[in-house]
């Protein structure tokens, strides 16, 4: 890694290091400054915050030039973020940006998303984070709006920085001409209908997860399923903690 | 199942369906109501709110009793929950538990354990859940108290119900005699020196995950770290909405 004043951008996903999302954003972000990306291996879609508590993790240098430098890892995405942050870079980045996920990572899947799980992670170690998706899962998406979209809130954040405890999430609509960014808030809802079921070549009965999302509230303007359905890029900052505050002094009978 | 008027209780966990923690849970809370249990098939720790979206899970029934029903799953522990309500159980659980945890799930440990992941599932699909934790990542821990609160709040929680959006995360210390119940917030911290570095046996660095917990907040009465390490039990309500709301004005500008 150079030794200058350029900003430090660590780049991660849960797609892997092969997934066009990825490449496409460091060719979008690689103008802002030092990039360095740890990404998975391979797909570690729906990983959460998981980390690999189990087994130990490995690293593989794949590329090395001026202003980039990029590995693979055999674990999770946070494994990604903590390993970079612990063992592979010689001081803070200056922003994490995870993605671009392929498929959204809107309402109930900031809970689910390995994307969102390596913002959160960035974030937990204090390090301004933002995690960007494209709602269309095609291996051969076309991300140009969410890089354009991506870039412009990276520079917001370099500039600006983020409170402490909170990162970002942005989803971009597929959609040919996105109309503009929205504030939101997370869409409240569920998934239904989870699983098919079939046999194996040995006759034993699997469960494939699939579903549908049910959205508890498809009318409020504010939150980030409207603004995607309406053709906005949405933005939501999330939280680490996760105190149901309000509830806390309900409780307080039960001491 | 029996057809009865008994509440129906679901139990999972992220140690796998051999740990000692589930079966005192199991016993522990069996009058409370028609026990089913779906618990991985191993252990899972640290997989947070991961699910298997690459690949196929399966479940295997090993034990059908008058109000007791057991399977292990290929799967997580969302994938559990998932699996239970949509495939498995003829009508929605009164009350998840998930646990007892063979360690502590306090402070930022909300975000990567698969014992938590499985409580939010849990509240997510409209359940009332808890998840309890035992200070202790022993095989042999004694689990009697935690067992012994464990079940009043769960009494508390058939009872009287939590909010919509609200699940509770139960810790005990690793004490002869716990104080009593404190109702707390999420502690602020992180973890330090994650990694220990060493070799395989063919030469190449791996990364074993381990590391020390930062407490940013040690003097904050209201906290679950702070119970703990003064005798008491911690129940921390927990909610699944991540949106920082004083952050979303603070942002709109950016629009």
């Amino acid at each position: 890694m150079s030794e200058n004043n350029q900003p430090l951008i660590f780049i991660t996903n849960d797609d892997g290091i092969y997934a066009k999302g990825i490449h496409e954003l460091i060719a979008g972000v690689r103008s802002l400054g030092d990039i360095v990306v740890i990404a998975p291996d391979g797909a570690r879609s729906g990983m959460s915050s998981a980390i690999s508590s189990q087994n130990p993790v490995r690293l593989n240098l794949l590329q090395q030039e001026e202003g980039l430098t990029v590995y693979s890892c055999t674990g999770t995405p946070v494994d990604c973020v903590k390993l970079g942050i612990n063992e592979i870079l010689d001081r803070k980045p200056d922003l994490i940006i995870s993605g671009i996920n392929h498929g959204s990572n809107a309402a109930i899947c900031v809970i689910y998303s390995g994307t969102i799980g390596a913002a959160l992670e960035g974030c937990i170690l204090g390090i301004p984070a933002l995690g960007v998706s494209l709602t269309n899962p095609a291996l051969d998406a076309d991300f140009s709006q969410a890089v354009q979209y991506g870039k412009q809130i990276a520079e917001k954040i370099l500039a600006e920085g983020l409170p402490k405890g909170v990162c970002l999430n942005l989803n971009i609509p597929n959609i040919s001409k996105v109309k503009g960014l929205k504030i939101c808030t997370q869409t409240p809802g569920y998934w239904t209908k989870e699983f098919q079921v079939g046999q194996d070549p040995f006759g034993r009965t699997v469960y494939w997860l699939t579903g549908e999302f049910l959205n508890e509230a498809p009318n409020d303007e504010h939150n980030d399923e409207w603004a995607l359905n309406h053709g906005y890029a949405a933005l939501v900052p999330l939280q680490l903690d996760m105190t149901a505050h309000p509830v806390v002094n309900i409780l307080k009978k039960w001491e």
